[in-house]
């Protein structure tokens, strides 16, 4: 899927500003893409952006409206319906992150089929992809992977891609999971493609690319966790990544929705060596990437410190300390980076 | 999927009896659910069961008829419809192994609506299933895992279930690919479940069960398969065997599909193990089952004990010496196997 920008951001009426997570994240990723937010009548949710009527965000030439919120049920309200068929009429296309299709709606997907415009769900996917193949691609990657779900893979990455856009670096940033695919316009919801595929989908989403160029690709799940591992390995064999950057939260004590402890950075590094190995053989780490929000500034940059002398990586917090130490870590390992 | 039994078996008019490689699958494990074949005129294949029309079948007491044949393309042809539609029209339910969905040829879904009866794309899967949990489930379990694809795992395990069974043990096959659904007449093609499920539908599939009770659990792929390892490991974490059987084909170079090499037992052994521990610690091996087919009768004997020898397991050929060995080794492993 290629969702075109730039977007208008539908919110709805959803009651806080948890329920718009998606949609903040875009904005926070890419600004430069959010022309404004459409709302309903008690909306609780604020992006910060200018307040636009369709008619106003199709003038400011607005290509998408981005359903980028979450409800509970996961169904779409009946009376958002008529906004997303005006957004419709007016021409634009409609991309959305619920679970139910927009297509299930007959509304939305009869006025989609009149006015010629592309209907996205970003959670689903229906593309057909070829089995993966294993075969070594041109090109250097970079995979974000985790001591669990949620512990910062898709944030280390997209930060990664701009502090080395930054240096002039020739980077891109894949998206493996939803709220990736809003901010890249492009990607693939990895946990949603058919078993068989997973590594295949992952070598079209990161193709045969010149030889300096990075793709930094957002890891999901963890090779440790009983529910997703299966797509975690899958992943990391189709992304055959030449590094990878293990993301860690320290205060967490058991896996999201299971009982079973987290493992060690050390275990998961070894374990993505191991498996890895398969698709590329020289895999290696280069940096940990830490969630330190519950720690207190010295205790933080102790238990960084603490890291990076325990596995002779660099460790950092990527919201809070930036990612700088591990793009210089890239460098020195990969001289053949290349710039743009 | 539960699909009744007894069968009507048809074969179209398939060009040679590899087409019918899945009924014949269905007919070496499950003869006494085999009433009879339904055959096209320049059909090639044969089962070697009585021939049947449709209304035989029906009045023999068929309740299902299974397309398990493979043809170019995976499309059902145009002149099979009628036969299929006929059988609908008598009342049985249709199974079919073919890429395309029976349901998406019209005159099939509508005789099936009209007359209100079942039709099973063994190959699909749109159950929903919930992520998988890791959490121990009462009863035993073992997988067969392979150095790659096609090696064994299917009859092996099926040979465990009816060597098992004819010492009294209680112990039932449980399918993972389309074959083995047909031959339990239950299961789920692991293959086609969406990615982010794949350990929770084998933990649909093997559910807590009796102390003693044994589930034989398919396996498919391998966790050194460039393509399909995420589902080998997918498949791992939902089955969390006590205990498995490692397949292999000692002739082949390369993976199946891929040119990597294939790994050795030990490997397969030290990794399932590795990763098999997340949802259950005390998992071991219990044998070794190798397709020594290419081989002479001292070459096979000479390597089934230098394999038994090397990894301190009971090795053997399930086709050509059975699986007395590996119940052995499983008795003398799990003294609390029940009997039925």
């Amino acid at each position: 899927m290629d969702i075109a920008h730039p977007y208008l951001m539908f919110l709805g009426d959803v009651h806080d500003q948890l329920a718009a997570k998606t949609a903040h994240g875009i904005v926070d990723w890419r600004r430069e893409w959010c022309l404004g937010q459409t709302r309903l009548p008690g909306c609780q949710a604020d992006l910060g952006l200018p307040e636009m009527t369709i008619a106003e965000g199709v003038a400011a030439g607005a290509k998408t409206l981005i359903v980028g919120v979450a409800n509970a049920g996961g169904v779409l309200p009946a009376h958002w319906v008529a906004t997303i068929v005006q957004a419709i009429e007016a021409g634009l296309d409609v991309a959305s992150g619920l679970h139910v299709r927009l297509g299930q709606i007959p509304e939305i997907r009869e006025a989609a089929a009149h006015n010629g415009v592309q209907l996205f769900d970003v959670r689903h996917n229906d593309q057909t992809f070829a089995t993966g193949k294993g075969t070594k691609r041109s090109g250097l990657r970079l995979l974000t992977v985790g001591t669990d779900c949620s512990s910062g893979k898709k944030y280390t990455a997209l930060a990664l891609e701009r502090a080395m856009r930054a240096r002039g670096l020739d980077a891109d940033f894949r998206a493996t999971g939803q709220t990736g695919v809003f901010i890249s316009g492009h990607g693939v919801a990895i946990d949603a493609v058919v078993a068989d595929f997973i590594s295949g989908a992952v070598e079209w989403l990161a193709p045969a690319a010149a030889p300096g160029h990075w793709d930094l690709i957002e890891g999901q799940g963890s090779l440790f966790h009983p529910s997703f591992a299966g797509v975690s390995l899958g992943l990391l064999h189709g992304a055959q990544p030449d590094a990878f950057v293990v993301c860690h939260e320290p205060t967490r004590r058991t896996m999201r929705g299971v009982t079973h402890a987290l493992p060690t950075i050390a275990e998961v590094i070894e374990l993505t060596v191991r498996c890895g190995r398969l698709t590329n053989p020289a895999i290696r780490p280069v940096g940990i990437a830490i969630n330190t929000k519950a720690l207190g500034e010295a205790e933080a940059r102790a238990l960084l410190a603490e890291l990076a002398h325990e596995h002779g990586l660099p460790a950092t917090d990527p919201v809070r300390y930036g990612v700088d130490v591990l793009v210089d870590r890239l460098l020195a390992d990969f001289p053949e980076s290349g710039r743009v």
